[in-house]
């Protein structure tokens, strides 16, 4: 990550706080306990886009539409429109239809006094898979969303599942003494795994007010991406909505500069608030896992590449054995060692040192002779570090997950019925 | 699997339903618990040996002393000892001079009536992960072991860690009049996962008194673990320390025969046999998984390929979310969708076929108009079918898990402490 040269400003903030944009969150119906369940955003100019999505092979319709927006409408890109009760997955045809409905509507409705084209909406749902969208509910939904600056928290509240608390996240830097803000929203408990392939869904929406080139703006996200979303490991599903979604508007950037392209200083401030807000959601979500009740960060040093710490770090934060372990602040390492020697990574067995909190565990390969209390005592709080070095070479990297609980597996097996 | 061309007789029995094989249990005070924690298994004669370990990179110590006695003596093996309560692994060199002491240890013990080289005995060691073995216990507990053709239920109780049920398979056809068994022993039930990469650590010994040549006995075992152990998938954690071996005696093989081979006719019976009591263990361990409630088996048929197939059935096996509708019973079919789509294997949205138990739930990719309830009762019984056709190609392949259950997180958060 680029060191940025000035100061990052860090804040609470959903997408609003980023100049020209405007969102809202609605009732239709979809959600039987009568919460919030239809949303949008919209650029009031045309913006950039970039998007990272899921890679599970049964795609959702509405994931295969931003596909479609991407590909002919990243140069002009204007809303989001998006619901929670219902996946559209698995729907066919006829889901595919409805996706395209939602953009048409939204361009219809909402979005007409803004001049947005329907190819100009992305689409995200979440929620059940295989039952089609009640396109009525959803019609009147998105009919009555009125979008303002003051209208993202009611957004955030309607992309929730079984979160427990709304996630946003913002950064500003200053480019010629102007503000630039970065901010996003994300939604997203269980079924989150790595590799964007991850049915609660991870639905994450950033803005900035900055102009940026869309090649360079996909090439930040994707990046962002990889050491953030990517990081997060809650029960090793993977969805089939999984969504990202990155626009840049340019409302805050000084008249008559070019767009940043990632030849120009302020791109390294930029690629940091885009992180920082990635990051901050990514760990939001791993901090509201289904059920979960502590928070696991999983660093990984001395890997033999940062892709070999990428894998190590994940099989670990992944690990049901090592999961239920913090629950019951039970130091043993041994399924930490374990994770990592099938995660498919280089590993030797003599070389590495593992630590759970300020107290090292292993050396060597070998247990040291450490206090099994203090050990213990690391993990009763509600966040929890473990740590491990491979002593192979430079890779790094860090994960982020949470313990698995009794209450998740009550939470899912109570999902439908 | 070679159709045999007479009948197959399956029946209960351990592997002292072999002839020639007699096995032993103790206790020497490895768990705390008191119960029998050693134990061993002898070949009266020197048999071929065959055998498949876990991919873990973390290699337990005894996994690396079986590697060498195959290398060095697959012809005349003639011995395991194992022990519960300590797996002997992420040990160092402590641990690999820990674990060939139990081999000299258990030669010059029990072994010396029968002759037993060192280097003819298998080691396998199931428990915690990172303490040294105390080896004043063991060396008294292996001194003590009397194998007998009594002893199977001592042993298979030896092996137990949070195992419920011993688990025990045999089978018998004849050859020119004459019976020939294989017989198994096995235990394993959290961390258990697919790859033989799977800390309760599956261990499985089969015997037979068939002569069988090493290589054949190896491509033999090799060929009935991808399709029976290699499909059982409870946490998705794999193990240190898996290990399965099958030693051949010939103690029944009618005089002046060759060792088979693969060239022989008897071979399809042999293979089915070995292929029988694999998958009995198998399943037995998944019925037996951690917490379980359930046991759940996966059926895929018209994958692209066999190995697209397995890759399906282990990802919904293994899915935390499955599991947890299963335990619910949940026909939340987009689950399963969900898995497959994840598992990397090819697939087509809008081809597949899933049902559970007698129920089709999804035809072409898309809901039919099943009954939830009907579909609900199908998954209220302690054994659930979920099926899915993929209509690409050939492929077939069975999975077996259980269910997720709040009892298996309880389990796992006090293993150590």
């Amino acid at each position: 990550m680029p060191r940025p040269t000035t100061e990052l400003e860090t804040f609470a903030g959903d997408i609003t706080a980023a100049s020209g944009f405007l969102a809202a969150g609605g009732t239709c119906g979809l959600k039987v306990s009568g919460r919030r369940d239809i949303g949008a955003i919209i650029s009031e100019r045309p913006a950039t886009a970039a998007g990272t999505f899921t890679r599970n092979k049964v795609t959702a319709a509405p994931v295969l539409v931003c596909r479609g927006v991407l590909g002919r409408s990243k140069e002009r890109a204007q809303a989001i429109v998006f619901n929670s009760g219902n996946a559209n997955a698995a729907t066919g045809e006829q889901g595919m239809a409805n996706a395209r409905s939602m953009q048409r509507l939204f361009a219809e409705g909402p979005g007409r006094a803004y001049g947005i084209d329907a190819e100009a909406v992305f689409v995200a749902s979440t929620g059940v898979i295989g039952v089609q969208m009640d396109m009525e509910k959803l019609a009147r939904g998105i009919a009555a969303l009125e979008p303002s600056t003051d209208g993202g928290a009611t957004a955030v509240e309607a992309m929730m599942t079984t979160d427990t608390v709304p996630k946003t996240a913002a950064a500003r830097f200053a480019v010629h003494g102007k503000p630039v803000t970065v901010a996003g929203m994300a939604k997203g408990a269980a079924m989150i795994a790595p590799q964007m392939v991850p049915h609660a869904t991870m639905l994450a929406f950033v803005g900035t007010d900055a102009a940026v080139e869309a090649g360079y703006l996909q090439r930040t996200l994707t990046a962002a991406v990889e050491d953030s979303f990517n990081m997060i490991v809650i029960d090793g599903d993977m969805s089939t909505n999984d969504t990202c979604l990155l626009l840049a508007n340019g409302a805050a950037w000084p008249e008559g500069r070019d767009p940043l392209d990632g030849s120009q200083p302020e791109c390294a401030q930029f690629e940091a608030a885009v992180s920082s807000v990635c990051g901050r959601l990514a760990q939001a979500m791993a901090r509201d896992g289904e059920g979960a009740s502590k928070f696991i960060e999983v660093r990984i040093e001395g890997a033999a590449t940062a892709g070999d710490a990428r894998m190590i770090a994940r099989a670990i934060a992944g690990s049901n054995l090592t999961k239920s372990a913090v629950l019951g602040a039970d130091p043993n390492w041994g399924r930490i060692a374990c994770a990592a020697g099938y995660s498919g990574a280089e590993l030797n067995p003599s070389l590495f040192d593992i630590g759970i909190g300020s107290i090292q565990l292993v050396k060597g390969g070998l247990a040291v002779n450490y206090d099994e209390g203090a050990a213990s005592s690391e993990m009763k709080g509600n966040e929890v570090l473990l740590s491990m070095h491979l002593h192979l070479g430079d890779g790094e990297a860090t994960a982020w997950g949470c313990d698995l609980t009794p209450e998740y597996v009550r939470l899912n097996s109570e999902y439908t019925t």
